[in-house]
């Protein structure tokens, strides 16, 4: 096992009545406040009302961000830093899933630097101070809630690129497995989806030691198979609904790579069809993650890939282990397909084969010419990575 | 799944190269410290000299509490109050397992209090505010270099009764699993026994929704299944060491029990053979567990007790759910026996007959009358467990 430093402080509040809790919580960090959001879902369940209501009582001084896109933008960041500079503004309430969140980070970031925001994205800039954030999660998924980074998306240039800084992990974030009961079907095997893939990347790794930590990982993906189906098929189980939500904070914040070297080759591959197609990030991590534990199938992984069949899928050990890390890696598509009804080719999302070679070859420049991990990828690899998930 | 709060800050640095951070961290936080610690294992391990080392580069003044004793006496805690008194002193650095520890947060709360120590203990004076704690963790067992709370015994009374308060969480704690490698065979076996013992506080509960819970005690479990005769048979083994370590902060640093209604219904059993006995608090766990698995199982806790062995022994399931769940507690019994050396009679540890009846009675006394948990449990219901793990 790796030496490592485990320093995560958000305060969760998990439940169904801790936004009464939510002035005061506030009231810690900052008395003028900027509300984000994004399309106006809080709006339709009556989340929105709420908020303003607690925080007009507590005569809490805020301004809005609304309209967050979904793959958040840059420019939507550069507007909340002016919006937080005219208004002398010292606290940011992020209401929303991860694109929210993330974006609300750079915000809280981008306030301090001078420069433009996707300076700090592209690293030509360093978060050295941030306005303190809370958080009001309304989408089981990223992880953002309780960690220390996010993603961002500069249309003009077809980036989408990962940023985080300590400075940035929400102060406390409010978790009410309810407000994910309007989730729709595709978003919350989306959001399922895209948990068990954070937990994938921290698990996919060789001969560290992390015995814990892949046992955790394991959990995860346990909680996600047993519960995703019921979540789709009974939107308003709350125990459903609170077990994707934990499970989403779990997967990301650290925990699950304490000890370890990860990578995140599969996210450093979706974030391309991502920028290029604004596709729903946890639908592409579904489609991409039983191509590239194919892909990367051969003595080395073999194991690997084998034992996760058999701890989290049950598959049954036979003497030939190729068989059984194949087994594995089906009973994953299948449970995307057949269980959590995800498209699982990208001709069903409406991406062809015009731009995967550029995507490719990008994917591997971003990641420094290859992606490492278990294994490197080289934009060959990801190219036929890409064309074994068309079809 | 119940409400709840998360909120554990507590810096963890895990690994082999720590100690030169140690008085930048000090530093966050004060700069006149007491060190505490036990029997004198730190001075033959080297780890004393290396931190004076380290403190004395650094300028930093200390005043020195030892000797602090394997169930840790209120004595104690009287002793490191005056001394920080004396010596005006801002900060609290415990070098040791998990008895210095909790003493030492008992110190740190009743350096505020104007009343003698127990008064805490007893919950007569309530900890508002406490020094900072800082620890360098010896022994994987008790998990106190991450949790509020701590368990303090007065000879006089022959009460061990535990204490606990947000302030006296560590703010940083340093891992290095090599720090254990002397640690001898019946106390590695103890600590584990005892991470168990906490982890299975968590887990057995009903029908409370808490399945990722579930599933991530499973995951403690596992570990320490796999890696405690390891670290019986290869005490230098680092990975043995480190996963058992790691497991150790998890099992009762909160998360385990997030969700849910525990009672911990061994610890209170095992709390009063301690104080009669001054029995090695994890045997004295190890011994009790079966027997209590075997008293309360009936209708109501045969699943939970079966899918324990499946999930985590794996036993292979008949049509007969108690012999499955008798075959569960059979496996934990032999784990501690046969791979552990663990001495699973009371009689082997020196306990007999003859306080069974007033330890049963204080037991039940000192939970209200009756132990709560998923059975309640009656002086009766203790007396009966008592007895059957005589021989």
């Amino acid at each position: 096992m790796k030496d490592f430093i485990w320093n995560v402080d958000t305060k969760i509040m998990f439940g169904k009545d801790f936004l009464k809790d939510l002035p005061n919580e506030i009231q810690k960090y900052g008395d003028r406040v900027l509300i984000t959001y994004g399309g106006g879902s809080i709006k339709t369940i009556g989340l929105y009302d709420k908020v303003i209501k607690v925080l007009k009582k507590a005569n809490i001084f805020y301004k809005e961000l609304g309209g967050i896109e979904p793959n958040p933008r840059v420019e939507s960041a550069r507007e909340g830093v002016k919006i937080v500079r005219e208004n002398d503004l010292n606290f940011i309430l992020a209401i929303g899933g991860g694109s929210v969140i993330d974006l609300s980070k750079l915000i809280a970031g981008a306030t301090f630097v001078d420069a433009d925001p996707w300076k700090i994205v592209i690293k030509e800039e360093k978060i050295e101070k941030a306005l303190p954030i809370g958080t009001i999660l309304t989408l089981a998924a990223t992880g953002s809630e309780m960690d220390a980074g996010g993603v961002i998306t500069n249309p003009e240039t077809k980036q989408k690129l990962g940023f985080g800084s300590p400075y940035t992990t929400p102060k406390f974030s409010i978790l009410n497995p309810e407000t994910t009961y309007s989730v729709n079907e595709r978003h919350t095997a989306a959001g399922v989806a895209d948990i068990m893939s954070h937990t994938m990347e921290n698990y996919f790794t060789l001969n560290d030691g992390a015995y814990l930590q892949n046992r955790l990982a394991e959990a995860i993906l346990k909680t996600c198979i047993h519960y995703g189906p019921i979540a789709l098929n009974n939107p308003t189980n709350y125990d459903a609904r609170a077990n994707i939500m934990w499970a989403s904070s779990w997967a990301i914040n650290g925990l699950l790579n304490t000890g370890k070297d990860t990578n995140w080759s599969v996210h450093a591959m979706e974030h391309e069809l991502s920028a290029f197609y604004d596709l729903t990030h946890g639908i592409g991590l579904a489609i991409l993650t039983p191509r590239f534990l194919n892909h990367i199938l051969d003595d080395s992984t073999v194991d690997m890939i084998r034992d996760f069949g058999i701890n989290v899928f049950n598959i049954r050990p036979t003497n030939d282990k190729f068989v059984d890390a194949k087994k594995s890696i089906g009973a994953l598509h299948e449970f995307f397909e057949q269980q959590m009804h995800i498209p699982m080719t990208l001709e069903e999302v409406g991406i062809d084969d015009e731009h995967l070679e550029e995507m490719a070859k990008r994917a591997a420049t971003h990641a420094g010419g290859t992606i490492k991990g278990v294994k490197q990828l080289t934009s060959e690899d990801i190219l036929e990575i890409y064309k074994k998930s068309l079809y």
